[in-house]
Protein backbone atom coordinates (compact mmCIF):
# COMPACT_ATOMS: atom_id res chain seq x y z
CA UNK A 1 0.00 0.00 0.00
CA UNK A 2 2.93 2.84 1.00
CA UNK A 3 6.45 2.42 -0.41
CA UNK A 4 8.90 2.84 1.87
CA UNK A 5 9.47 6.36 1.99
CA UNK A 6 5.70 7.00 3.27
CA UNK A 7 4.50 8.18 0.05
CA UNK A 8 1.84 6.84 -1.31
CA UNK A 9 0.10 7.30 -4.45
CA UNK A 10 -3.18 8.51 -5.15
CA UNK A 11 -5.75 9.98 -8.12
CA UNK A 12 -7.15 12.68 -7.84
CA UNK A 13 -9.26 15.71 -9.60
CA UNK A 14 -7.03 18.91 -9.55
CA UNK A 15 -8.85 22.18 -10.13
CA UNK A 16 -6.90 25.24 -11.69
CA UNK A 17 -8.48 28.43 -12.36
CA UNK A 18 -11.76 26.57 -13.49
CA UNK A 19 -10.32 23.64 -14.97
CA UNK A 20 -10.37 19.76 -14.12
CA UNK A 21 -7.73 17.09 -14.31
CA UNK A 22 -7.73 13.87 -13.09
CA UNK A 23 -3.79 13.09 -12.06
CA UNK A 24 -1.92 10.53 -9.48
CA UNK A 25 -0.73 12.39 -7.13
CA UNK A 26 1.07 12.11 -3.61
CA UNK A 27 0.26 11.61 -0.08
CA UNK A 28 1.55 11.36 3.15
CA UNK A 29 1.14 7.56 4.26
CA UNK A 30 -0.74 7.91 8.05
CA UNK A 31 -0.92 4.65 9.53
CA UNK A 32 -1.26 3.29 13.45
CA UNK A 33 1.01 1.23 15.43
CA UNK A 34 0.80 0.47 18.93
CA UNK A 35 4.47 0.80 20.51
CA UNK A 36 4.32 -2.57 23.42
CA UNK A 37 7.29 -2.69 26.40
CA UNK A 38 7.72 -6.28 27.57
CA UNK A 39 9.90 -8.43 29.73
CA UNK A 40 10.77 -12.55 28.66
CA UNK A 41 7.39 -13.22 30.17
CA UNK A 42 4.34 -9.81 30.41
CA UNK A 43 3.56 -7.21 28.12
CA UNK A 44 1.89 -3.88 28.23
CA UNK A 45 0.55 -1.31 25.60
CA UNK A 46 2.07 2.04 26.02
CA UNK A 47 0.78 4.19 23.13
CA UNK A 48 -0.96 3.94 19.80
CA UNK A 49 0.10 6.48 17.72
CA UNK A 50 -0.80 7.42 13.99
CA UNK A 51 2.43 7.63 12.60
CA UNK A 52 4.00 7.47 8.59
CA UNK A 53 5.71 4.03 8.50
CA UNK A 54 9.43 3.31 8.42
CA UNK A 55 12.26 4.47 11.17
CA UNK A 56 9.77 2.66 13.46
CA UNK A 57 12.04 1.00 16.31
CA UNK A 58 13.51 4.81 16.07
CA UNK A 59 10.01 6.18 16.94
CA UNK A 60 9.85 3.59 19.95
CA UNK A 61 13.14 4.22 21.17
CA UNK A 62 12.96 8.14 21.13
CA UNK A 63 9.03 7.72 22.41
CA UNK A 64 10.22 5.62 25.53
CA UNK A 65 13.33 7.83 26.57
CA UNK A 66 11.44 10.79 26.22
CA UNK A 67 9.01 9.76 28.71
CA UNK A 68 11.23 8.53 31.08
CA UNK A 69 11.05 4.72 30.58
CA UNK A 70 14.96 4.14 29.24
CA UNK A 71 17.87 5.82 29.69
CA UNK A 72 19.98 4.23 27.35
CA UNK A 73 19.76 1.84 24.12
CA UNK A 74 21.44 -0.88 26.12
CA UNK A 75 17.96 -0.96 27.99
CA UNK A 76 16.21 -2.42 25.12
CA UNK A 77 17.44 -5.77 25.06
CA UNK A 78 15.26 -6.84 21.33
CA UNK A 79 12.29 -5.33 19.36
CA UNK A 80 9.23 -7.83 18.38
CA UNK A 81 7.67 -6.21 15.20
CA UNK A 82 4.01 -7.87 14.12
CA UNK A 83 3.68 -9.28 11.30
CA UNK A 84 1.62 -6.76 9.69
CA UNK A 85 3.66 -4.16 11.09
CA UNK A 86 1.29 -2.48 13.27
CA UNK A 87 2.79 -3.49 16.16
CA UNK A 88 6.35 -3.05 18.02
CA UNK A 89 7.18 -4.65 20.82
CA UNK A 90 10.17 -3.67 22.94
CA UNK A 91 11.28 -5.86 25.46
CA UNK A 92 13.26 -3.85 28.25
CA UNK A 93 16.20 -4.97 30.98
CA UNK A 94 14.03 -2.75 33.57
CA UNK A 95 10.34 -3.87 32.81
CA UNK A 96 9.61 -5.05 36.10
CA UNK A 97 10.92 -1.96 37.89
CA UNK A 98 8.69 -0.01 35.79
CA UNK A 99 6.13 1.70 38.15
CA UNK A 100 2.66 1.14 36.91
CA UNK A 101 1.61 4.61 38.07
CA UNK A 102 3.81 6.03 35.91
CA UNK A 103 2.51 3.75 33.09
CA UNK A 104 -1.00 5.11 33.83
CA UNK A 105 0.04 8.63 32.70
CA UNK A 106 1.19 7.37 29.65
CA UNK A 107 -2.37 6.70 28.29
CA UNK A 108 -2.87 10.16 28.83
CA UNK A 109 -0.02 11.52 27.17
CA UNK A 110 -0.09 9.57 23.87
CA UNK A 111 0.72 11.82 20.60
CA UNK A 112 0.07 15.59 21.00
CA UNK A 113 -1.88 15.63 23.99
CA UNK A 114 1.10 16.30 26.31
CA UNK A 115 1.46 15.95 29.19
CA UNK A 116 -0.58 17.80 32.65
CA UNK A 117 0.68 21.36 32.95
CA UNK A 118 2.56 22.55 35.85
CA UNK A 119 2.96 19.43 37.86
CA UNK A 120 4.48 17.92 34.13
CA UNK A 121 7.12 20.98 33.95
CA UNK A 122 8.39 19.36 37.77
CA UNK A 123 8.01 15.85 36.01
CA UNK A 124 10.22 17.01 33.30
CA UNK A 125 13.14 18.24 35.34
CA UNK A 126 13.14 15.48 37.87
CA UNK A 127 12.62 12.52 35.16
CA UNK A 128 15.26 13.59 33.01
CA UNK A 129 17.92 11.14 34.05
CA UNK A 130 20.80 12.42 32.19
CA UNK A 131 23.14 14.82 33.45
CA UNK A 132 23.67 17.90 31.05
CA UNK A 133 27.66 18.49 30.32
CA UNK A 134 28.50 22.28 30.30
CA UNK A 135 27.66 23.33 27.13
CA UNK A 136 28.85 26.43 25.00
CA UNK A 137 26.04 26.51 21.96
CA UNK A 138 26.52 29.84 19.85
CA UNK A 139 25.14 29.83 16.64
CA UNK A 140 25.16 32.84 14.61
CA UNK A 141 21.95 34.68 13.31
CA UNK A 142 23.52 34.09 9.89
CA UNK A 143 23.29 30.66 9.83
CA UNK A 144 20.48 30.30 11.97
CA UNK A 145 18.79 32.12 9.03
CA UNK A 146 19.92 29.19 6.79
CA UNK A 147 18.80 26.30 8.33
CA UNK A 148 14.86 26.01 6.78
CA UNK A 149 15.89 26.27 3.45
CA UNK A 150 18.73 23.66 4.40
CA UNK A 151 15.98 21.05 5.66
CA UNK A 152 13.38 21.61 3.02
CA UNK A 153 16.21 21.28 0.14
CA UNK A 154 16.60 17.81 2.28
CA UNK A 155 13.55 16.62 2.79
CA UNK A 156 12.39 13.51 1.00
CA UNK A 157 8.59 13.69 1.19
CA UNK A 158 7.47 17.06 1.76
CA UNK A 159 7.97 18.34 -1.45
CA UNK A 160 6.04 15.82 -3.11
CA UNK A 161 3.37 15.89 -0.60
CA UNK A 162 2.83 19.15 1.28
CA UNK A 163 1.25 17.02 3.94
CA UNK A 164 4.37 16.15 6.51
CA UNK A 165 6.17 17.51 9.72
CA UNK A 166 10.38 17.20 9.96
CA UNK A 167 12.66 17.93 12.50
CA UNK A 168 16.30 18.13 11.90
CA UNK A 169 19.36 18.51 14.25
CA UNK A 170 22.06 20.80 12.97
CA UNK A 171 25.72 21.63 14.37
CA UNK A 172 26.80 25.33 15.28
CA UNK A 173 28.04 25.49 11.76
CA UNK A 174 24.49 24.97 10.23
CA UNK A 175 25.04 21.47 8.83
CA UNK A 176 22.54 19.30 8.39
CA UNK A 177 23.61 15.97 11.12
CA UNK A 178 19.86 13.93 11.02
CA UNK A 179 16.56 14.65 9.86
CA UNK A 180 13.05 12.92 10.06
CA UNK A 181 9.96 13.08 8.89
CA UNK A 182 6.23 12.04 10.29
CA UNK A 183 2.55 12.99 9.42
CA UNK A 184 3.14 13.27 13.40
CA UNK A 185 4.72 16.27 14.94
CA UNK A 186 5.58 14.47 18.07
CA UNK A 187 6.68 11.33 16.12
CA UNK A 188 8.96 13.21 13.98
CA UNK A 189 10.81 14.75 16.75
CA UNK A 190 10.73 10.85 18.84
CA UNK A 191 12.51 9.34 15.49
CA UNK A 192 15.01 12.11 15.34
CA UNK A 193 16.15 11.35 18.80
CA UNK A 194 15.59 8.03 18.70
CA UNK A 195 17.68 7.70 15.91
CA UNK A 196 20.69 9.70 17.95
CA UNK A 197 20.13 7.35 21.09
CA UNK A 198 20.37 3.81 18.64
CA UNK A 199 22.92 4.91 17.02
CA UNK A 200 21.64 5.41 13.85
CA UNK A 201 22.93 8.49 12.89
CA UNK A 202 25.18 9.76 10.39
CA UNK A 203 26.95 9.37 12.91
CA UNK A 204 26.80 7.60 16.09
CA UNK A 205 25.78 10.39 18.63
CA UNK A 206 24.36 9.40 21.80
CA UNK A 207 22.15 11.71 24.24
CA UNK A 208 22.46 14.03 25.68
CA UNK A 209 22.27 16.12 22.59
CA UNK A 210 23.70 19.25 23.48
CA UNK A 211 25.64 20.09 20.85
CA UNK A 212 22.73 20.71 18.21
CA UNK A 213 20.27 23.09 17.04
CA UNK A 214 17.06 21.23 16.75
CA UNK A 215 14.87 22.91 13.79
CA UNK A 216 11.42 22.27 13.82
CA UNK A 217 9.33 22.29 10.40
CA UNK A 218 6.01 23.85 11.96
CA UNK A 219 5.04 25.21 15.52
CA UNK A 220 7.00 24.76 18.89
CA UNK A 221 4.34 23.23 21.21
CA UNK A 222 4.81 22.23 24.88
CA UNK A 223 5.22 18.28 24.23
CA UNK A 224 8.31 19.23 21.83
CA UNK A 225 9.87 21.18 24.21
CA UNK A 226 9.12 18.89 27.08
CA UNK A 227 10.88 15.99 24.03
CA UNK A 228 13.29 17.85 23.74
CA UNK A 229 14.61 18.96 27.31
CA UNK A 230 14.57 15.41 27.99
CA UNK A 231 17.44 14.79 25.47
CA UNK A 232 19.43 17.50 26.30
CA UNK A 233 18.77 20.03 23.20
CA UNK A 234 19.46 23.35 24.78
CA UNK A 235 18.63 25.47 21.16
CA UNK A 236 15.07 24.81 19.68
CA UNK A 237 14.44 26.57 16.05
CA UNK A 238 10.89 26.51 14.78
CA UNK A 239 9.51 27.63 11.30
CA UNK A 240 6.33 27.92 13.64
CA UNK A 241 5.10 29.67 16.21
CA UNK A 242 5.60 28.42 19.92
CA UNK A 243 2.60 28.56 22.61
CA UNK A 244 2.46 29.84 25.87
CA UNK A 245 3.59 26.92 27.62
CA UNK A 246 6.48 25.88 24.61
CA UNK A 247 7.50 29.35 26.25
CA UNK A 248 7.25 28.79 30.26
CA UNK A 249 9.10 25.20 29.92
CA UNK A 250 11.75 26.60 27.88
CA UNK A 251 12.33 29.63 29.86
CA UNK A 252 12.17 27.18 33.53
CA UNK A 253 14.71 24.80 31.78
CA UNK A 254 17.06 26.95 30.56
CA UNK A 255 16.28 26.16 26.77
CA UNK A 256 16.76 29.08 23.98
CA UNK A 257 13.61 28.98 21.87
CA UNK A 258 13.52 30.86 18.33
CA UNK A 259 10.31 31.13 16.68
CA UNK A 260 9.13 32.20 13.12
CA UNK A 261 12.33 31.38 11.46
CA UNK A 262 11.49 32.63 7.46
CA UNK A 263 13.89 34.22 5.58
CA UNK A 264 15.45 37.60 7.01
CA UNK A 265 13.89 37.58 10.20
CA UNK A 266 12.80 35.21 13.52
CA UNK A 267 11.47 36.19 17.31
CA UNK A 268 14.01 35.10 19.95
CA UNK A 269 11.36 33.99 22.86
CA UNK A 270 13.81 31.98 25.73
CA UNK A 271 17.63 32.87 26.57
CA UNK A 272 19.01 34.13 23.59
CA UNK A 273 22.92 34.42 25.02
CA UNK A 274 23.18 31.47 22.26
CA UNK A 275 22.36 33.62 19.46
CA UNK A 276 25.08 35.61 17.97
CA UNK B 1 -2.20 34.68 32.64
CA UNK B 2 -3.94 34.49 30.00
CA UNK B 3 -7.25 36.63 28.64
CA UNK B 4 -10.24 35.12 27.02
CA UNK B 5 -9.01 35.26 23.66
CA UNK B 6 -6.44 32.51 24.17
CA UNK B 7 -3.75 35.08 23.45
CA UNK B 8 -0.72 35.98 25.76
CA UNK B 9 1.24 38.48 25.70
CA UNK B 10 5.23 38.03 25.95
CA UNK B 11 8.28 39.70 25.47
CA UNK B 12 10.45 38.65 22.80
CA UNK B 13 13.78 39.92 20.93
CA UNK B 14 12.33 40.29 17.42
CA UNK B 15 15.55 40.00 14.96
CA UNK B 16 15.10 41.56 11.34
CA UNK B 17 17.52 41.73 8.78
CA UNK B 18 20.46 41.31 11.75
CA UNK B 19 18.42 44.17 13.83
CA UNK B 20 17.82 43.47 17.30
CA UNK B 21 14.78 44.92 18.90
CA UNK B 22 12.76 43.76 22.15
CA UNK B 23 9.22 43.99 21.88
CA UNK B 24 5.67 42.56 23.28
CA UNK B 25 4.26 39.88 21.14
CA UNK B 26 1.57 37.46 21.23
CA UNK B 27 1.46 33.67 21.61
CA UNK B 28 -1.11 31.04 21.45
CA UNK B 29 -2.43 29.80 25.08
CA UNK B 30 -1.85 26.62 25.61
CA UNK B 31 -2.91 25.18 28.80
CA UNK B 32 -3.91 21.49 29.60
CA UNK B 33 -7.94 20.44 30.83
CA UNK B 34 -8.80 17.05 32.34
CA UNK B 35 -12.50 15.85 30.87
CA UNK B 36 -13.68 13.71 33.08
CA UNK B 37 -17.29 11.81 32.90
CA UNK B 38 -19.35 11.25 36.07
CA UNK B 39 -22.49 10.17 37.74
CA UNK B 40 -23.89 11.23 40.94
CA UNK B 41 -21.65 8.71 43.08
CA UNK B 42 -18.96 8.29 40.63
CA UNK B 43 -16.48 10.10 38.51
CA UNK B 44 -13.83 8.84 35.70
CA UNK B 45 -11.08 10.30 33.78
CA UNK B 46 -11.39 10.42 30.02
CA UNK B 47 -8.63 12.80 28.38
CA UNK B 48 -6.15 15.28 29.27
CA UNK B 49 -5.42 17.21 26.34
CA UNK B 50 -3.24 20.22 25.66
CA UNK B 51 -5.62 23.27 24.77
CA UNK B 52 -6.45 26.88 24.15
CA UNK B 53 -8.57 28.28 26.77
CA UNK B 54 -11.83 29.19 26.25
CA UNK B 55 -15.08 26.91 24.81
CA UNK B 56 -13.88 24.19 27.31
CA UNK B 57 -17.80 23.00 27.57
CA UNK B 58 -17.69 22.86 23.56
CA UNK B 59 -14.86 21.16 23.84
CA UNK B 60 -15.73 18.46 26.14
CA UNK B 61 -19.45 18.15 23.98
CA UNK B 62 -17.93 17.88 20.74
CA UNK B 63 -15.08 15.48 22.37
CA UNK B 64 -17.74 13.16 23.79
CA UNK B 65 -20.41 13.11 21.00
CA UNK B 66 -17.35 12.14 18.29
CA UNK B 67 -16.22 9.62 20.50
CA UNK B 68 -19.91 8.40 20.41
CA UNK B 69 -20.27 8.47 24.27
CA UNK B 70 -23.30 10.87 24.12
CA UNK B 71 -25.69 11.17 20.82
CA UNK B 72 -27.48 14.06 22.48
CA UNK B 73 -27.08 17.09 24.65
CA UNK B 74 -29.55 16.08 26.79
CA UNK B 75 -27.03 13.15 27.80
CA UNK B 76 -25.28 15.74 29.75
CA UNK B 77 -27.08 16.10 33.01
CA UNK B 78 -24.78 19.51 33.90
CA UNK B 79 -21.65 20.49 33.99
CA UNK B 80 -18.79 20.71 37.04
CA UNK B 81 -15.63 23.06 36.67
CA UNK B 82 -12.71 22.70 39.04
CA UNK B 83 -11.41 26.42 40.62
CA UNK B 84 -8.48 26.33 38.34
CA UNK B 85 -10.08 25.17 35.26
CA UNK B 86 -8.24 22.38 34.49
CA UNK B 87 -10.93 19.87 35.21
CA UNK B 88 -14.32 19.34 33.17
CA UNK B 89 -16.72 17.46 34.69
CA UNK B 90 -19.95 16.18 32.22
CA UNK B 91 -22.61 14.50 34.28
CA UNK B 92 -24.01 11.95 32.13
CA UNK B 93 -27.18 10.50 32.35
CA UNK B 94 -26.10 7.53 30.79
CA UNK B 95 -22.96 6.88 32.66
CA UNK B 96 -23.64 3.50 34.57
CA UNK B 97 -24.35 1.95 30.87
CA UNK B 98 -21.18 3.18 29.23
CA UNK B 99 -18.63 -0.19 28.70
CA UNK B 100 -15.32 0.29 30.53
CA UNK B 101 -13.98 -1.13 27.86
CA UNK B 102 -14.70 1.47 25.18
CA UNK B 103 -13.41 3.82 27.65
CA UNK B 104 -10.04 2.21 27.70
CA UNK B 105 -9.83 2.73 24.15
CA UNK B 106 -10.27 6.52 25.07
CA UNK B 107 -6.83 6.16 27.11
CA UNK B 108 -5.09 5.87 23.54
CA UNK B 109 -7.12 7.91 21.54
CA UNK B 110 -6.62 11.17 23.29
CA UNK B 111 -5.89 14.37 20.38
CA UNK B 112 -4.59 13.67 17.53
CA UNK B 113 -2.87 10.45 17.86
CA UNK B 114 -6.68 8.74 16.28
CA UNK B 115 -7.72 5.41 17.03
CA UNK B 116 -6.31 2.31 15.48
CA UNK B 117 -6.56 1.82 11.38
CA UNK B 118 -8.95 -0.55 9.81
CA UNK B 119 -10.67 -1.86 12.99
CA UNK B 120 -11.26 2.04 13.47
CA UNK B 121 -12.98 2.94 10.12
CA UNK B 122 -15.73 -0.17 11.22
CA UNK B 123 -16.08 1.30 14.60
CA UNK B 124 -16.65 4.57 13.38
CA UNK B 125 -19.12 3.28 10.83
CA UNK B 126 -21.01 0.94 13.68
CA UNK B 127 -20.66 4.22 16.83
CA UNK B 128 -22.04 6.85 14.13
CA UNK B 129 -25.76 6.49 16.10
CA UNK B 130 -27.44 9.26 13.89
CA UNK B 131 -29.08 8.55 10.88
CA UNK B 132 -28.40 11.00 8.25
CA UNK B 133 -30.88 12.15 6.52
CA UNK B 134 -31.11 12.78 2.70
CA UNK B 135 -28.79 15.26 1.48
CA UNK B 136 -27.74 17.41 -1.82
CA UNK B 137 -25.19 19.74 -0.61
CA UNK B 138 -23.85 20.97 -3.77
CA UNK B 139 -21.17 23.76 -3.78
CA UNK B 140 -19.60 25.82 -6.61
CA UNK B 141 -15.88 26.17 -6.83
CA UNK B 142 -15.61 29.88 -7.04
CA UNK B 143 -17.51 29.31 -4.05
CA UNK B 144 -15.39 26.99 -2.11
CA UNK B 145 -12.05 28.69 -3.07
CA UNK B 146 -13.55 32.06 -1.71
CA UNK B 147 -13.75 29.97 1.99
CA UNK B 148 -9.93 30.73 2.97
CA UNK B 149 -10.01 34.20 2.57
CA UNK B 150 -13.31 34.31 4.43
CA UNK B 151 -11.78 32.23 7.34
CA UNK B 152 -9.22 34.45 7.94
CA UNK B 153 -11.00 37.43 7.73
CA UNK B 154 -12.46 35.81 11.04
CA UNK B 155 -10.37 34.73 13.09
CA UNK B 156 -9.83 36.23 16.07
CA UNK B 157 -6.23 34.60 17.14
CA UNK B 158 -4.22 33.26 14.14
CA UNK B 159 -3.21 37.22 13.37
CA UNK B 160 -1.91 37.83 16.00
CA UNK B 161 -0.23 34.94 16.77
CA UNK B 162 0.20 32.48 13.34
CA UNK B 163 -0.10 29.38 15.77
CA UNK B 164 -3.76 28.47 16.03
CA UNK B 165 -5.52 26.16 14.05
CA UNK B 166 -9.14 27.13 13.20
CA UNK B 167 -12.18 24.97 11.19
CA UNK B 168 -15.24 26.68 10.57
CA UNK B 169 -18.81 25.85 9.18
CA UNK B 170 -19.67 27.29 5.86
CA UNK B 171 -23.01 27.30 4.39
CA UNK B 172 -23.34 26.01 0.46
CA UNK B 173 -23.57 29.79 -0.48
CA UNK B 174 -20.16 30.45 1.18
CA UNK B 175 -21.79 31.95 3.89
CA UNK B 176 -19.60 31.50 7.36
CA UNK B 177 -22.15 29.81 10.40
CA UNK B 178 -19.67 29.16 13.35
CA UNK B 179 -15.83 29.23 13.88
CA UNK B 180 -13.42 28.38 16.35
CA UNK B 181 -9.58 27.99 17.03
CA UNK B 182 -7.58 26.22 19.20
CA UNK B 183 -3.51 25.25 19.42
CA UNK B 184 -5.38 21.50 18.51
CA UNK B 185 -6.42 20.77 15.27
CA UNK B 186 -8.62 18.10 17.08
CA UNK B 187 -9.94 20.48 19.41
CA UNK B 188 -10.86 22.90 17.25
CA UNK B 189 -13.22 20.60 15.62
CA UNK B 190 -14.33 19.31 18.78
CA UNK B 191 -15.43 22.59 19.93
CA UNK B 192 -16.84 23.29 16.58
CA UNK B 193 -18.83 20.17 16.65
CA UNK B 194 -19.81 20.64 20.32
CA UNK B 195 -20.64 24.23 19.96
CA UNK B 196 -24.01 22.57 17.26
CA UNK B 197 -24.50 20.21 19.91
CA UNK B 198 -25.19 22.12 22.59
CA UNK B 199 -27.06 24.76 20.53
CA UNK B 200 -24.46 27.79 21.42
CA UNK B 201 -23.76 28.80 17.65
CA UNK B 202 -24.94 31.51 16.09
CA UNK B 203 -28.19 29.64 14.89
CA UNK B 204 -28.78 26.71 17.35
CA UNK B 205 -28.27 24.00 15.21
CA UNK B 206 -28.13 20.54 16.02
CA UNK B 207 -26.42 17.59 14.48
CA UNK B 208 -26.23 16.00 11.91
CA UNK B 209 -24.24 19.25 10.13
CA UNK B 210 -25.30 17.18 6.79
CA UNK B 211 -25.86 21.22 5.52
CA UNK B 212 -22.49 22.27 6.05
CA UNK B 213 -18.97 22.89 4.20
CA UNK B 214 -16.39 21.90 6.89
CA UNK B 215 -13.25 24.27 6.55
CA UNK B 216 -9.76 23.09 8.14
CA UNK B 217 -7.05 25.73 7.70
CA UNK B 218 -4.35 22.84 8.38
CA UNK B 219 -3.81 19.07 7.17
CA UNK B 220 -6.65 17.00 6.73
CA UNK B 221 -5.65 13.83 9.01
CA UNK B 222 -6.97 10.21 9.88
CA UNK B 223 -8.64 11.79 13.33
CA UNK B 224 -10.27 15.29 12.28
CA UNK B 225 -12.14 13.02 9.44
CA UNK B 226 -13.54 10.55 11.60
CA UNK B 227 -14.81 13.34 13.88
CA UNK B 228 -16.38 14.84 11.08
CA UNK B 229 -17.99 11.55 10.26
CA UNK B 230 -19.48 11.07 13.79
CA UNK B 231 -20.84 14.84 13.28
CA UNK B 232 -22.83 13.57 9.72
CA UNK B 233 -20.28 16.16 8.03
CA UNK B 234 -20.21 15.23 3.95
CA UNK B 235 -17.69 17.91 2.92
CA UNK B 236 -14.34 18.40 4.49
CA UNK B 237 -12.25 21.18 3.14
CA UNK B 238 -9.12 21.37 4.00
CA UNK B 239 -6.01 24.55 3.39
CA UNK B 240 -3.48 21.52 3.98
CA UNK B 241 -2.26 18.42 2.70
CA UNK B 242 -4.73 14.73 3.39
CA UNK B 243 -3.42 11.92 4.86
CA UNK B 244 -3.37 8.56 3.21
CA UNK B 245 -6.00 7.04 5.71
CA UNK B 246 -7.61 10.74 6.19
CA UNK B 247 -8.71 9.76 2.30
CA UNK B 248 -9.23 6.26 2.56
CA UNK B 249 -11.91 6.89 5.64
CA UNK B 250 -13.83 9.46 3.50
CA UNK B 251 -14.08 7.50 0.21
CA UNK B 252 -15.53 4.75 2.69
CA UNK B 253 -17.98 7.00 4.12
CA UNK B 254 -19.11 8.53 1.35
CA UNK B 255 -17.54 12.06 2.61
CA UNK B 256 -15.90 14.55 -0.52
CA UNK B 257 -12.81 15.51 0.79
CA UNK B 258 -10.95 18.69 -0.84
CA UNK B 259 -7.49 19.39 0.07
CA UNK B 260 -4.78 21.90 -1.38
CA UNK B 261 -8.05 24.66 -1.15
CA UNK B 262 -5.74 28.19 -1.71
CA UNK B 263 -6.19 30.94 -4.01
CA UNK B 264 -7.53 29.81 -7.35
CA UNK B 265 -6.56 25.81 -7.07
CA UNK B 266 -7.58 22.93 -4.94
CA UNK B 267 -7.59 18.64 -5.09
CA UNK B 268 -10.79 16.75 -5.03
CA UNK B 269 -9.72 12.86 -3.16
CA UNK B 270 -12.76 11.91 -2.95
CA UNK B 271 -16.56 11.89 -4.22
CA UNK B 272 -16.35 14.82 -6.48
CA UNK B 273 -20.05 14.98 -7.46
CA UNK B 274 -20.70 17.35 -4.61
CA UNK B 275 -18.26 20.19 -5.93
CA UNK B 276 -19.71 22.11 -9.32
Amino acid sequence: MSDKYGIQPVEIIRVNHGKREVVVDAVSVEEPIEIRIASADSSKALSVTMRTPGNDQELAAGFLFTEGLISDKTDIISWHESPQGDTLTAVLRNFDGINPASLERHFYTTSSCGVCGKSSIDAVRTSCKIALPPEQLIIESAVLLQLPQRLREKQSSFEHTGGIHACAFFTDKGELAVLREDVGRHNALDKLIGTCLLGMGEDSMGVPLTQFVLLLSGRASFELVQKAAMAGIRLIAAVGAPSSLAIELAEELGITLVGFLRESRFNIYTHPHRIQ
